[in-house]
């Protein structure tokens, strides 16, 4: 095997073409085996395996620095640079992560998760460069999809003129994670498809010396016309307008080409865009012929390509999916948006069902939210299909154009909480504290799928502003699908009596509060649990109740402590100059909570119901000697 | 005088051409001389006096949606319905907005005041007609500096991939409130200084013919050179290759011009972008020769054009930029980087000094920040300088790229806290909440301008992770400026003694404080006064000392009551198991604050000296009778 040869990138530099050609062959079969048994992205990294030895091939990292956005195709960067060992860890708790990581690696120079990042992280390596007078190389590689992010944009904008040198390798694999929209898809569709322009070149100059000299009047447009031709050879005039020279498409498959091309655009001054078109899922059949699927997979079977189903009840975002087709059904003036991720939105059946009336924007926050004020403004009843860590680039919009003028805009933020083996970047853990700081929003969270349910249906009928409704990436809790009703705005419910202490959960900690309640009855304490499913408002009468009584109370949501849940709590006691109660916060530290199972990254924080009756019970004990 | 005959755009459909030219001279007169008064955003009023005449006169506002980017340039706007009489109260406390306001007319329909946000509301304007059978027209006026923004190529992406039917007019006064700069920029130039292309059409006609009629191999390529024509007739094909068709170079001061303009964008189907030019100060000659200056401005004299100054010590933003100045003679890792607001972040005199190192990424939050990440990753010291308001654009940026990879950029936020006459869509009041949820992050914000010194000193001394500094858009405390000195982190200082209760009070509020404590000693209220100078970490010891002591104690912000500062101690005794101590938050509460003056925003949400003494006597009276 060369594979066996392969610790670090020199490795790769002693090795002839054959063996080079042989090494993409090892490198597929490896990563099909290993995420086999592993699940992680397959189709990404197989389209990748050409581009990645040739940029370890022709740059010398770490001194060059290679930067990947998004970083979910990085597994092959991986293998070359000395990890192939760990992959049975992938995605694991404790083990390598599924995007670049700096703490593995210092061929890891920049961490992504989110999209679009790399080209300004580029231009800030680059400057920094230029500024402290070094040579090294700086590469980014970024997908077509990717590249249809604002934040991509305002990268291109400054490179391109500013002039650095860098390179950009826009791997054209016609999609992002769902298939790609937007106007720059249609555009590099029509570079794709139109593989004449390399003999035009010998055709426009045969062309050109039948057209006579000419002076006078007309010679500035002869002049021009020849500039002209710029459009005719260049086919990325968009990327020349914006100051880049483009080279491409190259052929993302082929070795040889890619290295040729490398070594070309090395030679040019100033930014480069190398155009290479790569197909996703390369060499694993199952996976090239439904590379959606096959973007983020689960275990499966080599042979037959049978993925692995997890078992259990509907996942929330299933239930999100077909309860907004049963409301868009009653109400045509419901509209789903979503910013590149039908499928994993659960979109895909309501998509089929109202294709007028799911639209998706491409990867772009911002702009879909934003998007949404104005179909609000005009009367429709948007819904923000969203990651919650996606919508964190949607920050500003949500608060100056949709909070600030106070229109129904409905977010259905999935992913809330802890969303297990994509890690740091994608913790959906923020939203709760930056949403109840804007005003005019109202945030709720279900205790179960059929709360989820009459959730919708109550935003959907709520008229008085933006109104979000949040909930994890888990299977729902099996209860049983009913009718919707609304639920009174602000009102909280208690799901367990109890007179001992009394703990406010929000979302799946209600599950995880009766399970601790019901370790503690097992010695003697009685635990009321009251499902706090509105984060703001908060229930208001049970909270001045809960006081009356003067019972302890324990907070608990699967979100940042400092500004969450917890907080608003004691913000409302202190706000009703209600002193001297003991209520304790149970949320997440301050810190990144990395990579591993949902479960793994719970009992990290305390966040398990052994580790909440434990703390409780020291809680109480504590306030009963108190008192 | 035509305009005493102008109430509402109906009017305008009267009048024959040559009263409409007479019209833009006296709307003019009428800017110059009343906001020679109230102050106000005069240069891109005066350069879009036509423009919005034109559009007024073609389009049936409100049924068809004039949707203003940013809406500084809405002032015409504002006097052609129905608004002219309210111009003495531009900008003031209950008066004329400065903005666009939809609570001030129907033909107001969407506000802004935050950039490039205009051509994604015209799409959901444009895409809910369409869902709804309607048939009004949806024209978006966005600037080039705009037009930069990612969130605007996002929307561009998306229009025209939709083919949606609405129209962009690009206003191109080269630059947006700084000199613009960016690929976009250079590439309007270059249409901009070529209007050769009118006349061009007719030469390459007369060429074509020159061609002759050749078929077999080389067909298809006469065939392409004919549709890379369109390179050469078509300026704008940038945007022809995003789905939208161009239109323009169109003269923005030609009444005619515009006028057929528009009435033939209405005849094409699908996007179309018409590219206006206009001056910025247009009429008024002080304004046209120093556009920066006049963008937004103080009341003026009109013959001098003299601007009046306010009085008093520099304004924390000027003392910000000369000590940058200073820090960045000593450490040449240091760069600051802006987007597109060097003038007013205080920089440009670091600009003129350090030109390499002070770095204008145009409006491009997202992209600035990432870019400070870059250069940090690589060694160099970055100055975010942003305002609080601007930042929020750059949310995710600071979580995913800055925090979470722990990378020493020092954010420098200006404007934080109530922002005066811009208003609602202005106020730096949130950043405090969001950032503190964030991991990493250090959060400071100085008594006074001395203090602010030692910030930057500190912060740029910081090699733990992301830091920032916010201060006020207001007047120093006139202190001497002294030497730096680095600030313990998490560190608070007692700056007035005092045993009645404790005042923790951020940034401008230690002041505000220091004059309650004043006022209140005279009614024998003994109070003490804290400098909280670190929003993030808190002094721990001072905050278990002052539990330790049982005194009342008041927080006081000039940011949101939820989630903000005030949360922080309340937090952090709940942590502790500090139970029924008397902790008031005096912070801004859940609302959009409108504009006015400081002043007046402090005294509507009880933030004066006199208000917090009177809720600080009722509250320490209070606790005296409860304990």
């Amino acid at each position: 095997m060369v594979l066996d040869q392969i610790n670090q990138p020199e490795d790769l530099k002693k090795l002839n073409m054959e063996q080079l050609e042989a090494l993409t062959g090892e490198i597929r079969r490896f990563l099909i085996e290993k995420l086999s048994l592993t699940g992680g992205h397959l189709a990404p990294n197989l389209g990748v395996v050409e581009l990645t030895l040739a940029l370890h091939y022709y740059y010398q990292s770490p001194q060059d620095k290679i930067i990947f956005d998004v970083g979910h195709q990085s597994y092959v960067h991986k293998i070359l640079t000395g990890r192939k060992e760990n992959f049975d860890t992938l995605r694991k708790y404790k083990g390598l992560c599924g995007f670049v990581k700096r703490s593995e690696s210092e061929h890891d120079v920049w961490e992504a998760g989110h999209s679009s990042t790399s080209l300004s992280a580029a231009m800030g390596f680059a400057s920094a460069r230029d500024l402290q007078k070094k040579s090294n190389k700086v590469v980014a590689v970024i997908g077509d999809g990717a590249m249809t992010g604002g934040m991509a944009f305002e990268a291109m904008n400054h490179i391109g003129h500013e002039g650095k040198n860098l390179v950009v390798i826009l791997n054209d694999n016609e999609m992002s994670i769902a298939p790609n929209v937007g106007a720059m898809h249609n555009y590099l569709s029509k570079i794709r498809s139109d593989r004449h322009y390399l003999k035009a070149k010998d055709d426009v100059e045969y062309l050109l010396k039948k057209i006579p000299a000419i002076g006078g009047k007309v010679a500035k447009t002869v002049e021009k016309l020849k500039d002209s031709f710029k459009y005719l050879l260049v086919n990325g005039v968009l990327f020349e307008e914006l100051g880049f020279q483009y080279m491409g498409p190259v052929d993302g498959h082929n070795l040889p080409q890619l290295l040729e091309t490398l070594r070309q655009a090395d030679n040019l001054e100033g930014p480069v865009l190398i155009h290479v078109l790569t197909t996703k899922g390369k060499g694993y059949s199952p996976a090239e012929a439904d590379s959606h699927t096959w973007h983020g997979i689960s275990p499966y079977k080599i042979e037959s390509g049978q993925v692995m189903k997890s078992s259990g009840p509907p996942m929330y975002t299933e239930v999100f999916g077909n309860t907004l087709i049963e409301l868009a059904e009653a109400d045509s003036r419901i509209v789903a948006v979503t910013p590149a991720m039908p499928g994993g939105s659960g979109l895909l059946k309501f998509q089929a069902r109202f294709p007028d009336r799911m639209i998706d924007v491409g990867i772009a926050e911002q702009h879909a939210a934003t998007f949404c004020a104005g179909l609000a403004m005009e009367g429709m009843k948007p819904v923000y299909a969203v990651y919650s860590t996606f919508m964190q680039r949607a920050y500003d919009q949500i608060v100056h154009d949709i909070a600030r003028q106070n229109l129904n805009v409905v977010f259905a933020i999935d992913r809330a909480g802890f969303v297990g083996p994509d890690g740091e970047t994608h913790q959906g853990i923020y939203d709760m504290a930056f949403m109840r700081s804007i005003p005019n929003l109202t945030v709720m969270m279900p205790k179960d799928e059929q709360e989820l349910r009459s959730m919708l249906y109550t935003a959907l009928h709520y008229d008085d502003g933006p109104i979000a409704v949040r909930y994890p990436r888990i299977n729902g809790r099996g209860v049983e699908l009913a009718p919707m009703s609304l639920i009174p705005i602000g009102s909280w419910e208690v799901v367990r009596g109890g007179s001992d202490a009394a703990v406010l959960a929000v979302g799946p900690m209600v599950e995880v509060a009766e399970e601790a309640a019901h370790i503690l009855a097992g010695h003697g304490i009685s635990l009321r649990v009251v499902n706090a499913r509105f984060i703001k408002p908060v229930d208001q009468a049970m909270l001045l109740s809960l006081a009356a009584e003067r019972l302890p109370i324990i907070t608990m949501e699967e979100g940042v402590r400092m500004g969450g849940f917890g907080s608003a709590v004691l913000e409302f006691y202190a706000d009703h100059d209600i002193y001297g109660l003991a209520v304790k916060n149970l949320a997440i530290p301050d810190y990144f909570v990395e990579h591993g199972s949902i479960k793994e990254q719970r009992a990290e924080v305390g966040l398990t119901a052994e580790s909440v009756a434990g703390q409780l019970a020291a809680f109480i004990q504590k306030k009963r000697q108190h008192a």
